[in-house]
């Protein structure tokens, strides 16, 4: 089975592939090409017995998403965005990467499909974005997306056209919305939502993080291993069961910022939490405010996707996967 | 004042138009140039003593949108779609006239707002057909919008995109999802809700009608009359009590096909009932199973928009603006 990636370069999409390449198998049949494909040079993954194809191209480029489609992949991963952040900022970006680029992939798959009948399975990385406030807690799954960024809308766009070229059959799509994924690893970053992951991933390094909202903010996260999870769920579901509403808000776990904070001291006691610097920020506090507090998610958990059900588990999670186990 | 009409020719871009000319004015100001343009020639509207300009054009074709926008009208009337059916059976065109025009519209006026500051209200004609079955009845505001055909994935698309332009500022958008309209004046037509109208104004001109499903069958209608005046309160309203959610489904009636009979019982008498004749369509039955039985509406209610409130007054509607005032 070949596999592609698009966005094989980003957190998860490089995770995924390790996943893939470790279990060397999906759904029973063997993983025998996987192609990565980023804007920025993706990696080979660790140990990969099969063939990978790494690809540096723009799918917005002419050209770009018929030839990632030539070699028919049996399953396709969109997962490519600009971030929400430079969406915001540069507009025209935005609408031509994440709006137009989707759309080149999904038209692309269209006309192989009326070529030969290609029919390939396309699970979508959708976000919780795609929501806005006035928000209530929690989200049912049958809740209206009123997006409040530019990146929100192109993503529920994009599930749209997913719906409604799988209704066609031009593709088996699936789009999952994925929770803020924490703890996310790596460097501190500028994205608003990286003190959800800073304050937690730095101080278990004994390191200081800095934490610009209240306690009482609340939000919706799922681990890194549990969004590749998702994606491989996605992938291999029978799409008769999911029927023609094709795009899930995630399971994940809703906890305060006090919550994550209590979660981090039962983990790794005071002396952690003591590395957290309170240093509100009008600025992020306004826009966090507007942000998903957590979801049913009844839809997508009794369809079998699965998260972790506390923190201190994905505190547990981040420990195992990204430090060795130990602290 | 200068308003654009995009599918003047069209049943309620016509309407909407003749309204305009014998009101004169619009929130109090002149009405002084009216431009209709579609892709069959427009009419000007009778006694108007204001500018007409007549423009047959299709805003899916490169520099049309722009040549509309060099004008820079006040108010822009967004009401040309190709149809339900016709975008199903063409996917690539469905997508052109109902996706793309409206983007290179909204475009368009972005490019305009750049360069000399150019901020139109914008009133966008999008449909109950966002919506997909199974729904509930009657539908809340805040039920998401999972579309079961191409043109109501358009629509919704297209909502999306008002949504984030008006925020942005680029232009002042307000879309307002129409019931189906009835009684549809002209001829039969082949629409799967064709008969809707028909067993109503048929019978009333004493001449027979086909009525291809049951009694039971429920759905949500609006006069003529009333989806000209949702369009002109949509254009004067003020948009800050609106906020940032700018689509909204209109008020309308929800009646079971029975209880149209019974309207038509009580307006013109068991004579006329007795023209309409049985003729079960499965194919049709299955159809209009999946569509929206009513609206909670209650948004829209509350901003001031206004529709009947029984069928007895839909069909007195009729009568009065299609048939003189009298049977």
């Amino acid at each position: 089975m070949h596999i592609l990636i698009i966005g094989g370069a980003g957190m998860v999409g490089r995770r995924l592939a390790e996943r893939l390449a470790s279990e060397t198998r999906l759904d029973g049949k063997p993983v025998e090409t996987m192609t990565l494909v980023d804007v920025v040079p993706p990696e080979a993954p660790a140990n990969f017995t099969g063939k990978a194809l790494l690809e540096t191209a723009d799918l917005s480029a002419p050209g770009e998403a018929e030839a990632l489609v030539a070699t028919r992949p049996d399953i396709i991963f969109h997962l490519a965005a600009i971030v929400s952040g430079e969406a915001e900022l540069d507009f025209e970006k935005g609408y031509r990467i994440n709006l137009d680029g989707t759309r080149y992939l999904f038209e692309a798959i269209r006309k192989a499909h009326e070529e030969d009948g290609y029919t390939p399975r396309v699970v979508f990385a959708s976000s919780i974005a795609v929501f806005g406030a006035p928000l209530p807690y929690p989200i049912p799954d049958e809740f209206h997306t009123t997006p409040l960024t530019s990146y929100g809308t192109q993503k529920a766009i994009s599930e749209l056209l997913l719906s409604d070229y799988s209704r066609k059959g031009y593709f088996d799509g699936i789009g999952i919305r994925l929770p803020t994924i924490c703890i996310r690893p790596g460097k501190p970053n500028k994205a608003a939502s990286g003190f959800f992951s800073n304050i937690l991933r730095e101080p278990l390094k004994g390191e200081e993080a800095v934490l610009p909202v209240g306690d009482d903010v609340r939000h919706w996260h799922t681990s890194p291993r549990s969004a590749v999870g998702f994606l491989l769920h996605a992938a291999t579901i029978d799409l008769d069961t999911v029927g023609p509403r094709r795009n899930l808000s995630m399971p994940g776990v809703s906890a305060t910022v006090g919550e994550q904070i209590e979660a981090l001291r039962r983990v790794a006691g005071d002396k952690a939490v003591a590395l957290i610097r309170r240093e509100p920020d009008p600025m992020i506090m306004k826009m966090v405010a507007g942000w998903a507090p957590g979801f049913e998610a009844k839809r997508s958990r009794d369809l079998g996707f699965t998260s972790e059900s506390s923190f201190d588990e994905i505190i547990k999670a981040h420990i195992e996967d990204e430090m060795g186990g130990t602290l």
